[in-house]
């Protein structure tokens, strides 16, 4: 499929409510438990969309559309949010995204993308040179990628719960 | 995780809001592709969900009640959908599924399951003796995977529009 603008961004402003409708006021233990050690529970991947939304996406489509390749993005720290969520409840962590979210997306409106700016480029510290449609693009696919890991965070939870049918549920064995 | 009625429900019941929140009103791209020949979009996986509804876990449950392990579940159909969506819109399907849900909670409520009916046996047509509970956590463990599917088939639509940063994504090689 190609990109389309309007289609992403479809895509994006729906995610708080996905997040909000799968997690919000769920007993604790479906928020906490994780995958083992070194993975992050649903808790945990809020906190990392929500560092996302302060450093990676529009602070990277800005860095594209003032310096094309000249200057490479700053790294993007994945773990910050053991450090940042520290004390703070799923509601608040959850009230955070929406507001960021909404803000971020408002924000990248205003920029009155065209074709060409779509296709501006820039640099990753690691990748080399990218688009400004394919970092929007990746917002998507990222938003979707942790969508997924925390439902299937939750599934495993209820892994031998299931007894005999496990042989049936793929995401289980995911 | 132990089985927990309560905790279960507290899944079930979302289930509905979260794909809603997913795919209502969404561009038809998004719900219509899939993953290639013989996988399903998510337009097809919102019709399996309404004949699990219809014909899987509540009168699963019911089976074992009234029967034990006496009497073998009918064999669920999992393609049934390609016959049964067929002219129908999203908004309908969802609709449609939402009632269901809906429904079939307020059926699992009223058989006052406590903990002895929650062990009672019942017979899989493949995988032999189950119990209530296990089909119980087995409808949540469903549930979950197929909200991981949608968002899988949803991702690798953008698989190509992500460029190199499909190196970083894991949900796109699922």
């Amino acid at each position: 499929m190609q990109f389309e603008l309007a289609h992403a961004i479809e895509i994006l402003r729906r995610t708080p409510d996905t997040l909000n409708s799968l997690l919000r006021d769920l007993p604790e233990p479906w928020l906490v438990r994780n995958e083992g050690p070194e993975t992050w529970s649903p808790y945990d991947v809020i906190g990392h969309l929500i560092h996302g939304e302060k450093t990676d996406w529009i602070p990277r489509a800005k860095v594209i559309l003032d310096h094309s390749e000249t200057r490479a993005f700053e790294p993007f720290d994945r773990v910050a949010m053991f450090e940042e969520s520290k004390r703070k409840s799923i509601v608040e962590l959850l009230d955070t995204f929406t507001e960021l979210r909404a803000k971020n997306l408002h924000e990248l409106q205003s920029m009155n993308l065209t074709s060409d700016l779509l296709d501006q480029r820039g640099r990753h510290p690691e990748l080399g040179v990218v688009t400004l449609k394919q970092l929007l693009a990746t917002w998507v696919v990222h938003d979707l990628g942790h969508i997924r890991q925390v439902v299937r965070v939750m599934s495993k939870q209820y892994g031998v719960a299931v007894g005999p049918w496990k042989a049936y549920l793929s995401i289980l064995g995911e």
